[in-house]
């Protein structure tokens, strides 16, 4: 099986052939920062149609991959995102057909002023460039992050796991021949045609020049890497230590109803709250019901000593805790003084992606929402809203915690830049 | 006069201290990005005030670092932007003024967008954090950048050129004792206190991730090592390789004057035209009167075999002189095959930077505005409006031909981050 890795020669060999994928993909880049919509359009559609008709041979190639992924023992959570179906097939298909149909983000007239000399300057959306992309095993991210690239006009290097090589390599094969049905150059999407590690680490060097930003798409220990060894700019984050604080003012109910969505509605993403801050004042009021009500839905408590006082079933917490990407239902519980307190913790122990306040004190809730140095600061929701889908994006590439460009969802309106377009009738600068 | 450096031990102490330096900018960073815009403005103004009456002192300083700069046979144009006069130092306190003046960029409202299930999401500018500003000999760049950076919510850490040594570190004074009569901390703006460069490399390397984003302010070499080294983004420009395109359908008269402005209104500005480009199909009517009008103006021309032919006075232009920054009175003069030749020549050896174009076809200037992929690409005005001033943003910090974040010239509101605020009302995700 190990054939199919198309590089077979030593380490300049290989560095060479990534070298000239990227120069490839930068030249395909410039055609396709031109293109018209439809263009675009026309080759996420193809390719919708590409994966649909070639389903079985695409279950075939994920037999490949799964047999060598149970042959190293893969974890079962990893084999099940490995997995390819017929109805994984269909929604990744569709979410092509999705992206298609979102409104094209280049062109778009960002801001427009005149100068009183008549200088008419417009600010236009453009393409960002070429966008590296490093993902692990889930095979539809070459379909999906492919396609938010193309959309929004920039050239796509896919650095697909390894586990998924087989299933990868199909998918982009439909990418391709969608391109090319729309007439657009087929190196518009790279896939990195090996799974020698050292195709990483050429792309975090930004392969001569040619990759503008990088996003992982995976678990921390590749967020890591790439933030620590990347030398051009990433869109990432590293994880959501998510707070939801509640406030003495907070509606009870309501606090009930947005805390078990915020931590269980589904636990394993970045948006799931992890630790929950109970306002000192309202603590006789809110902390029991809050906790039992956490309890009681199944989610693990480690508490400080006012909730261990609640409920027997709540366990110690400890240091460790306050800074825990838990990702399951096991939540942090701690008292803290008034917004002020909770501020303060979360800018010490957070992680700056989402955090959220319940309360129906107006000025409380402007206090945190303007000093809480996150991305994302919600007032009386759930804290799982941080999602590009969620915030009308459309689909995302993933969450940025940095604060340079993109920040919060990442989105194709994310996915560009703009230049500056200056419209006069003979002026000359005095 | 070396004892003025304020770090004489070993490399690991001035190590140590530079990384002090980053934390104190840091933290106080965090609390000036809460403050509240008439005490940002209130700092500025007594800055303001503190460098006039003081005036005298500076004028001193700067005296001890032109008679070392004169000793080290600096170049005349060199010791021309050290100097200080009294009318200087007021320009640069009027600066202050005026950048106290202009709108807060903090708290700015960028977007905001309602979800049909009833959540209101903001985009609300906010501060990008710490800035670090790597200039040379122009002491004034102290208080312009650091006031940039204030007015904008950021620690600014400031390394000044060693040439300016003693001009800075009074400067740097002025606004410190301004910070202090606002209330806020001193740390809002720190000056490197020594000239050993290898501060340049620590602050390259981030001051262990307390420095956000670099801006080079000096010439090439500056820019080229900041850029090559700096482990964080940097708003920059390598050079301004700009180009102004005379399309046949130009009106001559029009062309002339923008053309005299674009190349000698200042030659040494980075928005100053260095190749001019005429389309062959109006080589007749318009090649030679533009050549004579520069060369009458005193400008030397550098052209291909068309240009050389229209005037005795043309020089043979290299293939060297297609990629050159003059930063002169010399321009390279070109024939292309219409908006097509045009944009492809500035695609193969511009900079990415600004370009113009002189035509009175709409349909023509809308390709060229379109494919140039330049940060600011300029429609029958000069390319020197290539300027934050220009464009209205009041003040700039440099000019950046990166694609990520800031583009083209960089101002307070370029010098933000974002983040999103959401409002619910009880909201859970489904």
């Amino acid at each position: 099986m190990e054939s199919l890795h198309l590089v077979d020669g030593g380490a300049a060999e290989l560095e060479n052939l990534l070298l000239d994928l990227g120069r490839r993909a930068r030249r395909a880049s410039r055609v396709l920062a031109l293109a018209p919509p439809e263009q675009k359009n026309r080759a996420l559609t193809a390719a919708a149609e590409f994966l649909r008709t070639r389903t079985a041979e695409l279950i075939g190639a994920n037999a490949q991959d799964m047999a060598r992924a149970k042959e190293k023992n893969l974890a079962p959570s990893m084999l099940d995102r490995l997995a390819l179906d017929e109805k994984r097939i269909a929604s990744m298909a569709q979410s092509l057909i999705d992206i298609a149909a979102l409104p094209d983000p280049v062109g778009r007239v960002l801001d427009v002023f005149e100068r009183p000399n008549g200088l008419r300057i417009e600010r236009v959306a453009t393409p960002l460039g070429v966008i590296g992309v490093i993902f692990e095993s889930r095979p539809n991210v070459t379909a999906d992050a492919g396609a938010l690239c193309l959309k929004a006009g920039n050239g796509a290097v896919l650095r697909a796991g390894s586990e998924s090589f087989h299933s990868s390599r199909l998918i982009h094969a439909c990418l391709v021949e969608g391109l090319k049905a729309a007439g657009l150059p087929e190196d518009c999407i790279v896939l990195i045609p090996t799974r020698d590690r050292a195709a990483v680490g050429a792309m975090l060097a930004g392969l001569g020049g040619n990759i503008d930003v990088i996003v992982p798409r995976g678990g921390k220990s590749l967020v890591e890497r790439v933030q620590s060894e990347a030398r051009v700019p990433v869109f990432a984050h590293l994880e959501g230590i998510v707070h939801l604080y509640v406030d003495s003012d907070a509606d009870l109910a309501k606090a009930e109803k947005i805390l078990l969505n915020s931590k269980l509605r589904r636990t394993g993403i970045c948006g799931a709250t992890e630790t929950l801050l109970v306002d000192r004042a309202g603590a006789d009021r809110l902390l029991a019901p809050l906790v039992k009500t956490l309890l009681d839905a199944g989610c693990e408590v480690r508490g400080d000593a006012a909730a261990l006082a609640v409920d027997s079933r709540v366990k110690p917490a400890s240091a460790q805790d306050w800074s825990t990407e838990y990702l399951d239902a096991i939540i942090s519980v701690k008292l803290v003084d008034g917004v002020q307190g909770a501020i303060d913790h979360i800018e010490t122990f957070g992680s700056h992606h989402t955090d959220g306040i319940v309360t129906e004190n107006q000025a409380k809730a402007d206090k945190f929402q303007r000093e809480v140095d996150s991305a994302i600061v919600i007032h009386n929701a759930s804290t799982q809203f941080a999602d590009g889908g969620e915030f009308g994006f459309g689909a995302e590439i993933g969450i940025a915690t940095g604060r340079m460009h993109a920040r919060g969802p990442v989105g194709v309106a994310q996915l560009t830049s703009f230049k500056y377009v200056v419209h006069g009738d003979g002026q000359t600068r005095a």
